[in-house]
C-alpha cells in the first residue's frame, strides 16, 4: 500500500496530480515541495498537499513515492540528487516532457538492486499557463500517460509492487496508460506536441509583429485564431528544457512543416491544394 | 420595415443567420434555397427558414433582403444574375470570406441609382463542418461582422434604409460590426483568418502521413494537439475559392511563417528562442 507521497514541485501538473489523487480516493500523506513557498501554499489551502516541506531531500526520504514535477533539468538535477539518498525501499517517478535524458540518467543512477526505483512518466496533460492556482483533478481525465520504463531494470520485489500500484493511482486519476520506449516517445511528441507548440509560438510571434498593437484586429479572428494561438502563452521556462533535450527531432519536425507549408503556398491555384486538404480532412476523421 | 428576406445557400451560416433573426425577433418571412434540397430541408425542419423556394431568383425578387451564403463564386455568379432582375427596391448582401472581388462586383453591377443596392459582409464565424444541420441560433453571438461598404455607392434613401435596418439585425444577432475597406480587409484576414486555417491544413496534412495510421498516437497529443489540428476538417470547396481570390496576400503571410519557423529552429538552443517565446506570450496577454 502507498501511505506516503511526495510531491516535489507544486505546479501546475504537481498540485493537479494532488488533487486528482485525493478525488481518486487516496488518503494517505501527501508532502508537497516547491522552490517558490507561494506555491506550496496555494496546493496547501487548494488540499493537494496535506502537508508542506521545507527540505524535499527531507521530504523524498519520508515518502514511498517521490512525483518531481518540475522542468527537465530541475528533474535532472534532483533525480542526481536524491540517487544518493533514497534506498531501494523508494520509487521515484517524474512529469517531463522529454524522456531520452530522464531514461539514461535513471539507468545510471537508480533501478538497481541495492538502488532506489525509478518510473519515467508523461502525463500528456496541461494548460498554456502553469501554477498551484491552476490546479485541477480532473486534468489527467482523459489524458494519456506515457511510461518510458527500462526493461533491463533490476528491482526488488518491494520496489516492483511500488510500480504497480502508482500505475493503478495513474489510472484512478482516470489517465490513459501507454508504455512506449524513451527514444520513441521523444520521437513521437516531438510530431504531436512538440511541433503543435512551436507552430504556435511561431504563429503567434509573427500575428504580434503583424497586428499586435491593434487588438481589434485581433477580434476578427475569432474562435479559430484564439485557439491556433493559445499555446502562444505556453512559458519559455518550461520549453527551453523541452528544446534542448530533444533539438534534432524538434528541427525534424519543423523543417518538415515549413516544407509542407512552402509546397501547399506554390499549390494555392492548383489542384495539389485539393491534396493537402484531403490528408488533412483524413486526419480529422471521425 | 424588414419584411421579407430570403437566404440563398441554407449551409452553415445561412441556417445560423435563419435562426439568429428569429432568436432575435424577426417575425417577417424568411425564404431558403439551396443547391441541395436537403440542406434547405434541414434549415426548414430547425424553423431556420419559413418556406423552402423551388427558385432561388424568384425567391429574391419576392424579397427585400438576398444573403448570399454560398462560397465566393457562386456568390460572384448569383450576384451577376441578380442585377439583371433585381430592382432600387432589393438589398442583396453576402457572407463572404474575401472581399476585394465581392466589391469590386459590387461596384460595377449594384449601387447606382436604377440599380438594386450591394453591402459586402464578412461574419467571422464558422465551424470546421459545414451543412444546414450544424446551424446554430447563437454562431454570431460575439463574433465581429465585418462590412466593406463603397462610400462612392449611390443608392435611393429605401436603399439606405434597408442597408441601416439589416445592420441593426445583424447586431441584434450578438454581432459586433466593424467596417474596413476591402483590400484592407484580405490582407487583415490573410493574417488572422486564412493564415491559421493554412497552418491547421498543413500541420493535419504532414501528421497524417507521420502518424495517421495509428490512431493511439493522436491521442497521446490530447488538447493541444486537437485544437492545432481542428481546422484541418475544414472543406477544400470553401477554402477553395478564398485561395484563389486572395492568393497574393495568402502567400505573403504563408512565407513569412515558413521564415519565423526557419528562424526558431535555427534558435532552439540559444537565447533567440527566449525572444520568440517572448513575443508569442506578448499576443496572448491578457
Amino acid at each position: 500500500m502507498i501511505e506516503r507521497i511526495s510531491i516535489l514541485g507544486t505546479g501546475l501538473l504537481g498540485t493537479s496530480a494532488g488533487l486528482a489523487l485525493r478525488a481518486a480516493g487516496f488518503s494517505g500523506q501527501i508532502i508537497g515541495w516547491n522552490r517558490s513557498p507561494d506555491h506550496a501554499r496555494s496546493a496547501f489551502s487548494m488540499r493537494a498537499i496535506s502537508a508542506i516541506a521545507d527540505d524535499p531531500i527531507q521530504a523524498a526520504r519520508d515518502s514511498q513515492v517521490v512525483l518531481l514535477s518540475m522542468p527537465i533539468y530541475a528533474t535532472l538535477d534532483y533525480m542526481a540528487q536524491l540517487s544518493n539518498v533514497l534506498t531501494p525501499d523508494h520509487l521515484v517517478t517524474d512529469v517531463g516532457s522529454t524522456k531520452r535524458v530522464i531514461a539514461e540518467s535513471a539507468a545510471k543512477l537508480y533501478n538497481a538492486p541495492s538502488r532506489p526505483a525509478f518510473l519515467p512518466g508523461h502525463p500528456m496533460a496541461g494548460k498554456e499557463r502553469g501554477g498551484a492556482s491552476l490546479g485541477d483533478a480532473s486534468l489527467f481525465r482523459g489524458a494519456v500517460w506515457l511510461f518510458t520504463d527500462d526493461p533491463a531494470a533490476r528491482r526488488t520485489a518491494y520496489s516492483v509492487d511500488l510500480i504497480l500500484r502508482w500505475r493503478q493511482w495513474v489510472a484512478a486519476m482516470g489517465a490513459r496508460i501507454i508504455d512506449i520506449d524513451p527514444i520513441r516517445h521523444d520521437e513521437l511528441v516531438a510530431w504531436v506536441s512538440h511541433l503543435p507548440q512551436f507552430v504556435a509560438t511561431a504563429l503567434s510571434a509573427l500575428l504580434e509583429e503583424q497586428v499586435g498593437d491593434a487588438p481589434e484586429l485581433k477580434d476578427v479572428g475569432g474562435r479559430a485564431l484564439r485557439e491556433m494561438t493559445r499555446l502562444g502563452a505556453s512559458p519559455y521556462s518550461m520549453w527551453r528544457d523541452i528544446a534542448h533535450t530533444n533539438t534534432e527531432a524538434i528541427e525534424r519536425a519543423i523543417h518538415a512543416l515549413e516544407q509542407r507549408l512552402a509546397h501547399l503556398r506554390e499549390n494555392l491555384r492548383t489542384p495539389g491544394l485539393r491534396n493537402e486538404f484531403d490528408d488533412a480532412n483524413r486526419f480529422r476523421r471521425e
